[in-house]
């Protein structure tokens, strides 16, 4: 049988996958020895030095020249994934702010730009914000846009296939944006447009308060309530792209949720209806009894659309992130007691660890799993910017 | 760089792959010539021609000899899988009714058998109808329980993982039952329990009106109101196997929904509290206005927690069944109406096609997706029932 077996392998193809295996191994850990990556991979020594070379060769490794590591006899030499052959774009275009990083393959920010921007601005102000955070971003590393291998923006608002907002943004005339042809004539490589909160759910999934769960609702609160929802480890996006909408429903009263915070009696006129939230908050810290009960009534109603999640969902872990996450330590606690009141089962509830970068953070997250979905999948590319055209 | 290579290949793992694509093709394709099987796995003829003669050695296959099928020469033998090798038990233990079904290992259904149950039957009397019609199935298809491979058990509450439904049942005293260990005498194969809802929602979209889609969140209608979801062809069990019951969130008024036909002024004394919907829906039919008012309350109830989940999710389809999806001619045009007023994107609304059976349907496809796990995914066990000990 074995002949007849063996006629059904394809053999330049095995090679190109244990090349693959050989990158994963090297993507996901310090520099290793050929040694430690044939115990890793299970493929013989000489089989990954011959794949290691040409890793080298191609540009997708790097030697490390030994060291005086070795104690005995000649110190080995190490290979490590060559992080900075490309580089990723993520950025969060907020009502308030724009937000840039860049980042390796590795997704380690290497610089971020802030620009503000007014909640009220014009697509034409929003979009020469983001053009200048990029900017920015590339001329303090010193790169080219050829440099960049994928851009990913992350947006308000449920975003089609197209990467529009059509169905809502709460950005002015957004929804007639067109970002990936906005970008198109900078950038040649992969442009993705993702709703904020799937991406912060991402990035606290990635490096954040998630990171040892595969089942998570994340609940960016702030003067406007969302949800990201990852499940089994990966992002849900939808069928059309709008999961985590939740807060649509009034009677799970996101809607409402913040109003009470907006309303409080005793907020001075001096503080604007952007940072009544931040002062509400610290007063109620205070024991200002307006305040508290305020906060109180806030929670309340916040634990009602995140009940409906937990019980739609039954997720291991609930992270409440965005700008009011500052607050946590005055709303984990009792929106914990009111899961408990609501829902049959009731997951831990934690703070973001990410808060402010969490949606940019995200984006990068999003557009390093572009390219291993492109990189590292099925067949291993040269290393050089994927092409969308 | 050839030998390095191949150094790191397994050739009897490789030929037990081979194997495993070769009953895989078998499977899920009608009775199939060595030139086909070659075709559709991509394995060599001489290669597959010595895999199916192994096939049939061990009773994974059987031979059909040639008839008259060939127009020209010597007409070819077929191979099938031998789906006779096993047989799987669903079980659908309800309120009112213990529903056992007895298939092969294709899912075709041989037998069923259906025991009515009191609603206020005690866990020892619904035990005891749940033991008899699996009889009844076992004896009329003259099988032993040694040639069951799989058995699944539907009941009504969130199932956690030791097969009890300890959050929640309707059923009385059945949070203390054991099904595992009450069948575990007689059967020693894997034995599973699973949420009615969930077992529904994958029988619709394993022959059901779900069959197109991957995104699905099926709505069980009846006295009470449950989901199940199944996301990216996946049935979600949730962390503690309580996904779907958003039902229990008082604000998303499925628990209010069918007090409206419950209570509908009119119902003749002589109709029991079960049959009081089928007679509203039947009078809304023939105009009674009070129905009409009725049915279009219950609607207006059920589409606020449907219209949460599928904000939450964003699916392609919502399948609404159980008992009330015999009345889906009055409640699926206002049902996806309201759905129009209430969320960002509306799913096609479609009524279940296999209404009563669908959970016991359901426990069947799951009792052999966990043979596919066991006998069909990493390794090619001989044909036999699994153990569990």
């Amino acid at each position: 049988m074995t002949d007849g077996a063996v006629a059904g392998v394809d053999l330049p193809r095995l090679r190109e996958l244990n090349s693959l295996t050989i990158v994963r191994a090297l993507r996901d850990h310090p520099p290793s020895t050929v040694t430690e990556l044939s115990q890793r991979t299970g493929l013989s020594r000489p089989a990954v030095d011959l794949i290691a070379q040409n890793l080298v060769a191609d540009g997708w490794a790097t030697v490390i020249e030994a060291g005086t590591s070795s104690a005995v006899g000649r110190p080995a030499r190490r290979y490590q994934f060559r992080s900075t052959a490309g580089y990723v774009l993520g950025v969060d275009v907020g009502v308030h702010k724009v937000l840039a990083l860049v980042a390796d393959l590795n997704g380690e920010v290497l610089h971020s730009h802030r620009a503000a921007v007014a909640a009220d601005a014009d697509p034409q102000a929003r979009l020469a914000a983001l053009d200048e955070a990029i900017e920015e971003c590339l001329t303090a590393t010193k790169k080219k846009p050829a440099d960049v291998w994928a851009v990913t923006i992350g947006v308000t608002g449920p975003v089609d296939s197209s990467g529009r907002t059509s169905l809502f943004t709460p950005l002015p005339g957004w929804d007639q944006v067109d970002l990936p042809a906005h970008l198109a004539g900078r950038f040649s490589c992969p442009i993705i447009v993702e709703n904020d909160c799937k991406l912060a759910a991402l990035a606290e999934r990635w490096k954040g308060a998630a990171s040892d769960a595969s089942d998570v609702i994340y609940v960016l609160a702030g003067m406007r309530i969302g949800a990201g929802l990852i499940l089994d480890g990966v992002l849900r996006r939808g069928y059309g792209g709008a999961a985590g909408e939740i807060g649509a429903l009034k009677q799970v009263r996101w809607l409402a949720a913040p109003s009470h915070l907006e309303n409080c009696p005793g907020v001075p006129a001096s503080v604007s209806p952007d940072d009544a939230a931040a002062w509400v908050f610290e007063a109620a810290r205070h024991g200002d009894r307006a305040a508290k009960t305020a906060v109180s009534r806030y929670v309340k109603d916040l634990a009602v659309g995140a009940a409906a999640l937990v019980l739609a969902l039954d997720p291991q872990v609930v992270i409440y992130g965005g700008g009011f996450s500052r607050s946590a330590d005055l709303v984990l606690a009792p929106l914990t007691a009111e899961l408990q009141r609501l829902c049959l089962r009731v997951p831990e509830v934690r703070a973001s660890t990410l808060g402010a970068d969490s949606v940019a953070l995200g984006a990068i997250r999003l557009a390093l799993n572009e390219l291993d979905n492109r990189l590292f999948s099925t067949t291993l590319s040269s290393p050089a910017a994927p092409t969308v055209r």
